[in-house]
């Protein structure tokens, strides 16, 4: 008889997990750690599925996968099946892209769990809000250009672009919008609206996966070469003067120097 | 004869590499790989010494610390330092704390050895503005509580607060502050001039280490809870209604409560 299947000696407990911003080798030690003793693996689309192999072959492992505008589980049925889980079988990992805090509603899978007295820890992840521009030699902060970043959701509960983003527009903080792709004609609008039309924009599509892509443009040229490169959800914009330390940038501003020349 | 001693067979090369906030398993396994290749280490004074034992015995460890206030290494040094260990020996890790281009000066050294056509490559890190925080069961952003959230030096390059304090003030963002404990009266001050004087704060020295201390207050109450506690850099500084959602935040709470119903 298999002790483990006995309810009795189930200890419920759930370990909120950052899964990093895509590529398989961006996840931590402490990370898979909590994947090896897992019972349980709950993750979202945006995690690389090849992390699933640091969990116990016997591990049950749920997608429930959330992408903006198609949701198949609703955020109070992932609750409960997290909740379900660790009640039934113990140790559940919940595995979210990027950081569990950053957009990721993390906070109310915690609150969930902690009403029903399930213990909880917290393992950060990188935010593809960072990590992403970084790998594409875009630092969100430099001297003389940045003092500041500033990360903001282009899908609010409501579905509108926060309002944040109107301050953002005026602020010197480089501004990195996650989950606006659908919404970037609006957010060049506001940037406009502030004469900001020549501020360097990077738009970059599944960073640090193999379907990476990067437009590299400024606020007014930005929405034409998205469309042009067929860029697609999910993808991150970075506004702000740190974009032209991006290689692309530099060539493109030679190009248009010599062209103004002649 | 050993040949990778030839200099003739050196491949110069450098990874930047973020360490993450303290905690030596929030490394990732990038890192880890990059530092199983190394012939150098440059590290900084945050970086956990134990990540060193990823690297080989034989490999040159070499700390050019920096602390705000306490420079042993200009960034000027550290950047030739880099490169010549990377002309001399072949590949340089230069293992940075937390993120390397958050206020990391990453871009500079990038550049730099650019210059001399030395090939580079990039690992992020978990930023200490995101996962410290996270830990703590503060997170950045939640829904009705925050849309996004604004991370700014406390110490710019002149030595003076950002302008962008000001701003951020003025913001519904959660406002993250790094190298910003030696100026949290100042900081108090901007925020009070906003009439912010009840917005909850948290300053979280050393996050993720042994050393780890937290603060848990109000504008009007952080100060002289730091000194209370003894909270000195490195620190970080969280300025935000998500804040209220720690737990000693709740407790505080109910005790003023209970108080002004006595």
């Amino acid at each position: 008889m298999n002790l483990n299947n006995n309810k009795l000696n189930i200890s419920p407990r759930i370990t909120l997990v950052g899964a990093g911003p895509g590529d398989v080798d961006l996840i931590t030690i402490k990370a898979i750690k909590a994947l090896k003793t897992a019972n349980v693996v709950l993750y979202d689309a945006l995690v690389n599925e090849e992390l699933l192999t640091y969990a116990p072959e016997t591990a049950t492992k749920v997608f429930v996968g959330k992408r903006s505008g198609e949701h198949s589980y609703s955020q109070e049925a992932v609750n409960k099946l997290m909740v379900d889980y660790a009640l039934n079988y113990g140790h559940v990992v919940r595995l979210k892209g990027g950081d569990p805090f950053v957009f990721g509603r993390g906070f109310e899978e915690l609150e969930y769990a902690a009403s029903f007295n399930i213990p909880t820890q917290i393992v950060p992840g990188i935010s593809s809000s960072v990590g992403v521009p970084g790998l594409q030699q875009i630092p969100v902060t430099h001297r003389g250009l940045s003092e500041s970043f500033w990360v903001v959701t282009g899908t609010t509960a409501n579905g509108n672009i926060s309002e944040d983003l109107y301050q953002a527009a005026q602020s010197k903080a480089t501004v990195v919008v996650l989950m606006g792709i659908n919404k970037l004609k609006e957010i060049t609008e506001i940037f406009k609206a502030r004469a900001k039309n020549q501020l360097p924009v990077a738009v970059i599509q599944s960073g640090t996966t193999e379907n990476e892509k990067v437009a590299i443009g400024t606020i007014d040229t930005i929405v034409d070469l998205v469309a042009e490169k067929d860029i697609k959800s999910p993808a991150l914009i970075v506004l702000g003067e740190v974009v032209s330390l991006h290689p692309q940038f530099k060539k493109l501003k030679s190009f248009y120097d010599i062209a103004a020349q002649g």
